[in-house]
């Protein structure tokens, strides 16, 4: 069964890793790339890097970076005035080196993406959703920040008034992005973040057009009670505008989904979400075993 | 009073570490880049980095690099299928990730060295003799390799039938390298090998003319017992055709130096080294006791 989930970080990683983990399902994972920087002259894709991660059984412990790693490097560039804020381990760093070192000889992100899912015995196809430059930014009471400095240097503190996705209007799909939605079964979106993880994929409107056409689209809610499991999302969606919880994340994809997963202690709130079909079931998945549960539910 | 020492790794460096712990020493330390390589996408300069790491007492155990180092990034590098031959440290790679980075942005390398000189609270001058490429190419029976093939790859195994400094003829010194020579009082060639770690700084027309006119030039010879304390200086200068021992370093700055620093063990044997003054004494300088005692025979 072919199925691909659009993803962000931390939640839409751990349930890509409980859908890997299922023999019948051909994986196609396409990440949000917004959240992309260079800091210190290195491409940094922390949503690639953190699905590569989690499904590999590596998920780092703080949302980024993987497990067990030092921070020998980045506590050293502060001797030379550089702003470390954004940790960067040690054994993390030796994927971006060659990630930035193969992406100067011209590949593309999307290529050397497909060598590192391999370098880590992936089984799954990992693709950023475009090979060219697409930028969340955050206008906050402070103008237009980055994604990084809203979310990292100022720790994601700031009411979101707008967000905008730089470059999305004209960047292409990444080679397989769309003929994989078109060709899927089943395309699911994660739990991330709707406004800052899926919006992003989503400005693209080529992958757009896809998702709206495909007949079977199920989202995955990041809230329980309404509020994020990680990470901002309830925040963001207020101050986007959004109703609160589920009402919220249906309203996030309208014309875009068919089904909305929710959490199982949220049933009776979400009985009702116009024209969306509402599952309820256990949306924790902070384990593969929890992970593989609702991998199963959402494909069976 | 104003000293100018020419450099190369371990053993240069050694001696300007105990030139630099003399208060009366204002030392300019010239350093060879004729080593500096591309690993990774990352700006090597592994004599301008072994000079301010052993001035700064944090000498690495092996010729390069820094005392106390991880080499978590070096292993990860494997799993990528990169070449980690040449083992770069956790912490050392901090400064190459800070020099690409400035470089990147427009800055010269000696701009940046004196920025990293700075950073571990040198007080000394340390300047790479160019900001333009010069790169010391060994002629093997196995052709032309780089610098790193020949020493770092091949483990400096193969004879060397001839040295070739590509980019020397054109490549202006650094701002400041021929103003140091021409002002300081003594000049000493540090006990660097004479062929790969010295001839690259001399390849440069206008350096080597400053130090031909200068009029007080000591080198430090890096054979004891006709044999170079670390590496192959020895094999190399007898492949290229000098003489064995004492001699043949005379013979490697003909027309250059006005005395010869031999080991006290190699008095008698270099007696006589036409027109170049012998002084002999202990020249093994591992820890910074010694390192400072050569010094101030050097310059009392």
């Amino acid at each position: 069964m072919k199925v691909v989930e659009l993803s962000g970080g931390v939640g839409g990683a751990r349930l890509a890793r409980g859908l890997a983990a299922l023999s019948e399902v051909d994986l196609t994972v396409v990440v949000n790339v917004g959240d992309d920087a260079f800091n210190h002259g290195l491409h940094i894709s922390p949503d690639v890097d953190t699905v590569i991660y989690t499904i590999a059984g590596l998920e780092g412990p703080h949302g980024w970076g993987r497990a067990g790693d030092t921070f020998h490097l980045n506590d050293e560039l502060a001797r030379f005035g550089l702003d470390n804020t954004f940790q960067l381990g040690d054994r993390d760093l030796a994927l971006k080196l060659y990630r930035t070192s193969a992406m100067a000889g011209g590949r593309p992100l999307s290529s050397v993406t497909v060598d590192i899912a391999r370098s880590f015995d992936l089984d799954v196809m990992v693709l950023p959703v475009t090979d060219d430059p697409v930028r969340t930014t955050v206008l906050t009471a402070h103008g237009w920040l980055s994604f990084q400095e809203y979310f990292v240097t100022r720790r994601h503190q700031d009411e979101v008034l707008e967000l905008g996705f730089e470059g999305s209007g004209s960047a292409r799909p990444a080679p397989g992005v769309v003929e994989a939605i078109d060709s899927a079964e089943l395309v699911v979106i994660g739990p991330s973040n709707p406004p800052l993880s899926i919006w992003p994929i989503l400005a693209l409107p080529e992958v757009r057009a896809a998702v709206e056409s495909h007949p079977s689209v199920t989202a995955v809610s990041p809230l329980i009670g309404g509020k994020a499991v990680k990470g901002p999302a309830d925040r963001v969606m207020a101050s986007l505008g959004l109703p609160p919880g589920n009402e919220g994340v249906s309203k996030a994809y309208e014309g875009l989904i068919h089904r909305l997963v929710v959490d199982a202690s949220d049933r009776a709130r979400s009985a009702t979400l116009g024209g969306v079909d509402v599952i309820a079931t256990d949306t924790l998945i902070g384990e593969l075993d929890g992970a593989i549960r609702l991998a199963k539910e959402l494909t069976h």
